[in-house]
């Protein structure tokens, strides 16, 4: 099978080699690698710069979008879906938006659309939950979702780094971007959770309506009051359905030693659903990274090779998120001294006007 | 699409509930179910107490085999697949010691063979890394495969149960047989970490080759020992490949509290692969009970429903099992006094004259 890539920047490279490594019997090859004309010193021939020649390339069945961004990676997207050519993406941002226009799209052309990477990183978490909901209802979900905040806290925690340098080595080690605000602020974690949720709960939610409170707000202090208490502090999205109304909420959040959370750490990523046949599923490993990612998109790649890439969800619920917040949670609400007070009952508005606060687990 | 059913015992009528709550859209219905005449106040006209009826049954074009033991369901198996029906299997023995066959027969005849609760029970573990090995070398394998043990373990060290007492829980809560010695001597273990080796490492695997050591030999005077010393308790099945060379064993194994596996409590299980592009995978759920383990079969008869049943593993090599122990693990040899020491490059006919040991991860 011919296949086009569109981008070729540190993930659209680990797709290339790991393509490249496939057994032979697949009989894959990209011959086409969209990006800028710079890249024509790696790419010679293969590099094309103007995303038509993949797209009315008939002989390309399915194409790799790691562009990043939004408007240019839809257009790909929805294009090659129309011409008939099976899709995947790592690309959160587009997915969260339209993944049901892409399904439905997918669908329509008798195409694939798989996007393994854009939840979870390298841990294969989309497919056993598409598999898992038609047998299982998931209403729970608890995820560490975002590699670049969980290696920040980590940091701070065992090093005793204050924020601004466990960000700064983040920096350092690749795991954050230089304008990391999507990561600390939380953004990145709601298209994930949303991704996940969307799946799960079977309906659209709009990334809008997904409340976040960043990670900023902590401090040295404020961490060691918290490991004081018996507990670890990770940053986690947590997702939860009753009948059409769901509470998806991402916030710093307190776990107990005993939580399988407390030993997720670094760029380690984790999901934990709650299914109604199935009880607890942890699914946990690397989140971030090019490697990792790559893997989970040529894993993709691998199942429209053999022609059994998964059939998309049906959306079958108009979701209500976040409007009707009946949750008892525990929160610890940190003062300007640092000093914290745990709290049941709290509207979103104290919380936000704290220091600092992190959920209870 | 029409569906047979071998057994109708717990698992068998799991799984039974479960087909019928499928999607309408799968149009799939268990049309007959072998069992003993006993069963009829149950099944009505659906049982059949002769297995040709649904193995020369040509309407049907999958089945489920939960019956037990080996030669039957071997037998039931093996002549499904030459019918070119589709086999969903849990049978641990069966699969450990045919895998290769079964998968070669279902590639002849163009069915699928799906064995994704043989090892994991309700776990997603199977596919998973089906999916992963022909992206991602996995070398190293650890797990947590056997609930009964692992819930022993958990009683014991949390309710401070002798070991006795702890088993007689088990039996009482459903989690241990009436005879549990393939349990706690490791063999059910043996033939799970022998499914999951020999589709990572792509080659077949004796059952009798599998070191394995059994738990009977715990007392609480050792567990509060190895509790002083900072460590947990667990029973792990192991997996290690260099080349064509494994060593594979199962034995009670000591982590620390920071390890992922200190958290899998009760009747979870957790499988952790390191893999070459990834990194450390963990998978964590309920390893056994019926509705878990019912749900793992019916997720793969949904992807035989949906026409995308994985295909199986290319066995390449000839691999060598625990000839050539080249190890320096760490153990803890405890002498009749209940009294321990750490030892490494230690020969297994020491371990195996202790009173009890345990490796030291």
């Amino acid at each position: 099978m011919k296949l086009g890539l569109f981008g070729y920047g540190v993930i659209g490279r680990g797709v290339y080699t790991l393509v490249g490594e496939l057994d032979k019997s697949y009989n894959s090859c990209i011959t086409k690698v969209f990006d800028l004309p710079i890249k024509k010193d790696l790419l010679g021939d293969k590099l094309v710069t103007d995303i038509n020649d993949i797209i009315n390339d008939d002989e390309i069945e399915a194409v790799v979008e790691v562009l990043g961004g939004h408007d240019l990676p839809y257009e790909v997207i929805t294009r090659c879906l129309k011409k008939g050519k099976s899709v995947v993406t790592a690309n959160k941002e587009v997915v969260s938006k339209h993944l049901e226009e892409f399904i439905n799209l997918a669908h329509e052309n008798n195409a694939s659309f798989c996007f393994e990477a854009s939840a979870g990183g390298g841990i294969p978490v989309i497919r056993p939950l598409i598999d898992n909901i038609k047998v299982n209802d998931v209403n729970d979900i608890y995820g560490i979702l975002n590699g670049t905040t969980n290696y920040i806290l980590t940091k701070m925690d065992e090093e005793g780094l204050s924020f601004d340098d466990a960000l700064a080595q983040a920096k350092i080690n690749g795991f954050a971007e230089a304008n990391p605000t999507a990561d600390l602020e939380g953004l990145d974690i709601v298209r994930k959770i949303n991704i996940l949720s969307s799946l799960a709960f079977r309906g659209n939610i709009n990334n809008d309506d997904i409340y976040h409170y960043g990670i900023t707000g902590i401090n040295k202090e404020i961490l060691e009051n918290i490991k004081k208490l018996g507990y670890s502090l990770k940053y986690v999205a947590s997702s939860k359905r009753d009948g059409n109304n769901c509470v998806i909420r991402v916030e710093p959040t307190m776990v107990k030693p005993t939580h399988p959370f407390a030993s997720i750490k670094n760029e380690f990523n984790a999901v934990l659903f709650t299914g109604s046949t199935n009880g607890d599923l942890l699914f946990y490993g690397k989140g971030a990274g090019s490697i990792p990612t790559a893997t989970a998109i040529v894993s993709d790649l691998v199942s429209i090779l053999e022609n059994r890439a998964y059939i998309g969800y049906k959306n079958e619920r108009e979701l209500v998120v976040n409007q009707n917040k009946e949750t008892n949670y525990t929160y610890y609400i940190v003062d300007e001294n640092n000093n914290g007070v745990f709290k049941e009952n709290v509207k979103d508005e104290e919380l936000l006007n704290s220091k600092f606060y992190a959920r209870v687990l």
